[in-house]
């Protein structure tokens, strides 16, 4: 199996053509990865009808060259030519006089300095056109997913016995990162969140020299990367006993995302799984600390469209990678949270992340 | 000692002061860590003539409580107010008229829709206020860099003896990742480049599973962090013995590196920095290989100003921290770099970074 990247630039092109223009100028690092192979940085592209521009200096050259689908690699002499006259170059010789450019992706300073190089152009913004096409997922790139959120499972499997007494939240995000590693990961998907006890109702907790005591709850949020694609998960556990609140956290939390997973297939509105899952949680004795967010896509960017919210107005489709993830989180004493990937399907879902949950870990 | 937030707020507001503004408003997270302490995502700053405001969500805002200093944290929430008009709502409170932003640290996408919901105040766009601010570290920056770079000498140190027959690129970085970890680095200050043989060329080369053979040339460029600080280090050798041409090539890079390091001092132009080195290059057999870039500072980012290169119009002051790091590269066949961390003094400069350079690794 491999990368589709005609078809992805077949697909762009027609939402192009419908929207009247002759061009796109890509500044998402993340976008032309996924239209050219690219992994490296400071590039930008410009699809047209008929041809991808990849315009980088020569410290990426020979890796462009390499690893570039499709693809005509530009370099840069940055000492001599401004980012602006290399499009515009490309524009005028590809007599193209409407364009796009992703507004999104690039900052106001650096567009003023591009907008004032490029003479012969008519160049409007635009967002997440290319997003919008990435929610949806080919084979390929489930493929890759998938192989990462194993990881991530093997990796958890490995590290959990290493929840002992003293051990710090620290020690525990470096031997998962190492461990993801050592399985194939390309780095991490992002750096890993570990939390113990009051720690663990920070949803983006940094790991710090806190040490693992007995009856601590622990919140464990990490991925692994395959082929620059990401996995995203999380496990809550107690070490040890669970008391009666944080059992009934957990089981709340648990009864959340089930009802959320219940109601997942094609077609579903994304509020919809949103507020199967809000239900429980709004019904519970946990209403004034539950998340806002269910969930969010995954791919390239760890988050990425569509972000599943009570606001979301996505319609989920077959092949949309996402998390599905509620969370109760009370200050100053502690937080729950389960979190999976899964790929819709038109009858339901399938799990990409498989690790257990459970309330309690030996202690 | 600790980081003087007070000092680095009162240079800033002379700034604002001498431009005429009343305020800046800060889109860049590394900035905001600066005059903050902040180490956590989706927020931005305004800094007034007595405040700092720092916008984040519930996602943030204990952590933003927790370690943000001479700062009135201020949660909104993104269902009910856009960006926009929660920094309306203080400008105006605080009946600010004139403003700067960060024009290289927003998108444009989202400054015209920041824009949009000011009503009451005139922004002009700004750039490297806080970057030129930033070039001159003070004894705390200057103490984080340092442990940093303590850190990498140690783990590759302790890398070093796996530069055995038969490891990938990918084993050695992993390792070497792990390792500054466990030793208190705070992740990794990017993600480690390692290349073998031909590979060693790739001034990027991002780790692949190419295995180390007897006489290949191995680059390794890597660094740690501490309380956000990043070091920046890279050393090369040969994995046995050198050939002729792999000692001339070190030899030569290695004096060109010396060459700029014995020119460095407060007051030296940076570009008679940079020609010490290309000097060196440009007389030697490989001058159309050597690198264009010397060096650049390094601080909350790794690649910060100044850019020492042929067109760097800045002086060198004391208490810069940079990198120096001339480089050749024969695509094809193989690459040397040296660079080293260095804080530039009165009189000369001080190696921030220490591992022994050496052309042989017994292999």
């Amino acid at each position: 199996m491999k990368p589709r990247f005609e078809q992805r630039l077949a697909l762009l092109r027609q939402t192009l053509k419908l929207a009247g223009q002759e061009a796109l100028l890509i500044f998402s690092l993340d976008n032309l990865r996924y239209l050219s192979n690219y992994s490296g940085e400071a590039a930008c592209g410009i699809v047209t009808d008929d041809q991808l521009f990849l315009i980088t200096d020569y410290r990426f050259l020979e890796h462009a060259q390499e690893e570039c689908v499709n693809c005509e690699v530009v370099c840069r002499d940055r000492d001599k030519q401004s980012l602006g006259q290399a499009i515009d170059k490309i524009l005028k010789h590809q007599a193209i006089q409407h364009a796009m450019f992703e507004a999104g992706h690039i900052n106001l300073h650096n567009w003023l300095s591009v907008a004032e190089d490029i003479s012969s152009c008519r160049c409007v913004s635009s967002t997440g056109i290319i997003e919008d096409q990435r929610k949806i997922k080919d084979r390929w790139e489930i493929e890759q997913i998938s192989q990462a959120a194993a990881i991530a499972d093997h990796a958890l499997s490995q590290t959990l016995p290493l929840l002992q007494a003293g051990v710090s939240e620290r020690d525990i995000a470096i031997e998962l990162d190492y461990r993801m590693q050592k399985l194939g990961s390309e780095g991490v998907s992002f750096p890993s969140i570990v939390g113990f006890g009051a720690r663990s109702a920070l949803p983006h907790c940094i790991p710090s020299t806190v040490r693992l005591c007995s009856g601590d709850l622990i919140v464990i949020d990490f991925g692994a990367v395959i082929n620059g694609y990401r996995s995203d998960m999380t496990r809550s556990y107690v070490a040890g006993r669970a008391s009666t609140q944080q059992r009934s956290m957990f089981d709340t939390v648990d009864r959340a995302q089930q009802a959320a997973l219940s109601s997942l297939h094609a077609g579903l509105p994304a509020i919809a799984a949103s507020a199967a899952a809000n239900t429980v949680l709004q019904d519970s004795e946990f209403a004034d600390f539950a998340s806002n967010g269910l969930g969010h896509g995954l791919g390239i960017q760890l988050h990425e469209q569509p972000f599943i919210s009570p606001h979301c107005k996505d319609i989920l489709q077959a092949n949309y990678i996402v998390t599905i993830e509620p969370g109760i989180y009370i200050p100053g004493y502690g937080g729950i949270r389960l979190e999976d990937d899964v790929l819709i399907t038109e009858a339901a879902f399938t799990f990409l992340s498989h690790a257990p949950k459970m309330c309690e870990l030996p202690f």
